[in-house]
């Protein structure tokens, strides 16, 4: 290599950048390591489901990249016939009759976010979202300039939202939007029909723009699919994936609803901000709408429901507290105080589980930077045996580290 | 649908989100339109080469769905065994020592820039780029909140920036940033290593991080790869892409080279608006490096060389002006000032052209505001044949539009 000589300044790093790290990725170098050193590892810390995309979805691909099928730039806004098939599941699911011209494909719902709130906030903007949850939602909002009101949603609220709650946030500034999700992550709670209205309206009532996050719909115990905001608000935004329902994580495939006053914006950023979804993905899951990838989507929900049984099952017996209802997506999110021990907090908690028991939760401070210290989530994704084991060993390790608490 | 109470505040729209659209969507739109009522188009509109992905990249893929290869989330840096080839490739194209660990794969270069500017960049850095320049550095740029400072690089200067340019535009606040396109889009032109070097210490002289987009690296007409910026200067940003070399736009799969400095910080932006890069597009890529996918980019450099060679015959005789040296890429870029005439700026002048003559270029406005309304580009991506047919027919059109320019 030539030669450098020293710079006279070092070149900046942005204040933005500094993100903090996620507390599971240490968790998750720790499994890799030992397992490379031969443990046996129960790892709960997985936010994707482990079936992978349905086999219809896969074999559509093979066949698209064997017929040589162009995968060329797309539209900014994706393949028409895969927009006009998304039409059909808001017509099937929620009876909404949506024009696929303001269905947005996207680079997972992540791409979603990134447009939504480029489209809708400037930065200095209020946007309110539930504590705990979904990180990123608050970095990318923050990275953009935007201030991030945090609602404090305990167990009272059920981890959600309240008009109570966005009335006191309200009171220091308007608020330009709210990021909902229902079912949540980490918690996994639903907001019902009525909620959902009174949170639309008091939407419409201050000039807040909902966005919907309805990545786990269709992904409940009870067979429920989920309340679609636009049929409480065609202001909304509703955001969503083939990641979660039909498994297709590392795939990168989502999409966004628009309201009439978004569409031209998010055109255009999508257009200068990614150029077009990525198409390969596109040309799999025009198959995600046959019956069966419908019917592989559904045995894994199946298999989630039978994962939150056995959760549901144990739990009360460890001791734990202020236990999330988790109505859908496939996370139990719970309170660890009365156990926690020597161990102080969940971090710390969580790295001595997985040292001693060879099991790995994430620790709650990854989705509530306050109260998080005192709770984990499982993921319960990896299925009902993997879960009945860890939670074994989790009891096994509460045991071991001091008094048994208090079962009941 | 259920029936909505009207709001009593409409939600905001982003002032950030109001970009303007490109001129050559409704260009593209017309082209649409004509295509479908039977009239025969020649689109030199489109910035993407026509081959298609390497036949070993898409049987690469195929494969890896037959077998069952898992598809879920990667780390957020991507697959190791493809940043292992791409540390091979900046071995062998620049011999540079590459640390793996300094590779973050990405959606598309597009999302290497989004996260390379939030990373290096807060809101207010003043950040210089050429002008033309391609629109969505300036777009990405702007609704970060940063202030993109244009170079004005006209044909004196290659269309590149210079270290007088800097100066003068260092004289109004320091710059935080340099973005910088060898061969650029849209005119082709490279700089040479000594520019590269005179530019790097600029930067290293002021602080400044070079952001270096390689992604036309290796399609050039003579040959050359092209300089990586990175052998001159180690705090300097690289970016590059499958897309344009290898034929994969629609794939969304690009790179980013990384200093020390932002390793972290790209790695935590990465994590939450990404999650990881599409994993289809990686299995492909893996096969990119094979003879057989070598081979067809190889012979695809070798088209565009042709298709260079018509335009720059044709050209002179069409009474252009400050035609861009087209060094790489495929494009070509020239002034139509003199043969205006009625039609007044470069819009007009190519709307008529397409109506009249079925000829579709892209005005200059899409990628310089100032003198745009004079120029336009050509891609040449379309091939030798459909590039001469063009210019017999842009011929004709000047023609019949008034007296012929003069010829030499």
């Amino acid at each position: 290599m030539p030669e450098h000589a020293p710079p006279a300044h070092l070149p900046s790093v942005s204040r933005r950048g500094a993100v903090a790290p996620f507390q599971v990725m240490s968790i998750l170098d720790t499994v890799a390591r030992m397992r490379a050193a031969g443990r046996d590892v129960v790892n709960l810390c997985v936010g994707e489901p482990s079936q992978g995309a349905p086999a219809p979805v896969r074999a559509a691909l093979a066949r698209a990249l064997t017929e040589d099928v162009p995968m060329g730039y797309s539209e900014a806004f994706g393949l028409r016939a895969l927009r006009e098939r998304l039409a059909g599941l808001y017509a099937d699911r929620y009876g909404l009759d949506v024009d696929p011209g303001r269905i947005a494909l996207t680079t997972g719902s992540s791409g979603a976010f990134l447009l939504t709130f480029l489209a809708a906030f400037d930065a200095g903007d209020r946007v309110a979202l539930a504590r705990p949850g979904y990180p990123a939602y608050r970095t990318i909002l923050s990275s953009l300039g935007c201030e991030v009101v945090e609602l404090d949603c305990g167990p009272e609220q059920r981890f959600q939202p309240t008009p109570e709650l966005l009335d006191a946030a309200a009171a220091d500034g308007p608020l330009k939007g709210l990021v909902l999700a229902s079912p949540a992550n980490p918690t996994g709670t639903m907001v019902d029909a009525d909620q959902l209205a009174a949170l639309a309206r008091w939407c419409a009532d201050h000039g807040t723009r909902l966005v919907s996050d309805e990545i786990y719909h269709g992904i409940t115990a009870d067979g429920r699919v989920g309340d679609c905001a636009r049929v409480r608000d065609p202001s909304a935004v509703v955001i969503s994936s083939f990641s979660k329902y039909w498994g297709m994580t590392g795939w990168r495939l989502g999409w966004v609803v628009l309201p009439d006053d978004l569409v031209a914006s998010v055109d255009a950023l999508a257009g200068n901000y990614a150029l077009c979804p990525p198409v390969p993905a596109m040309h799999a899951a025009l198959a995600a709408f046959e019956p069966g990838s419908v019917a592989a989507a559904e045995e894994a929900v199946r298999a989630h429901a039978r994962a939150r049984e056995v959760a549901l099952a144990a739990v009360p017996g460890l001791g734990w507290v202020d236990v999330a209802p988790a109505d859908g997506a496939f996370y139990l999110y719970a309170g660890i105080g009365p156990v926690l021990g020597r161990h102080g907090d969940s971090r710390r908690w969580c790295a001595a589980l997985l040292e001693e028991q060879g099991v790995a939760l994430t620790p709650g401070v990854d989705f509530d930077r306050v109260h998080g210290h005192q709770t984990v989530r499982l993921s319960l994704a990896a299925g009902a045996d993997p879960v009945g084991r860890a939670l074994e060993r989790v009891a096994a390790f509460q045991t071991a580290a001091g008094p048994a608490p208090a079962r009941g």
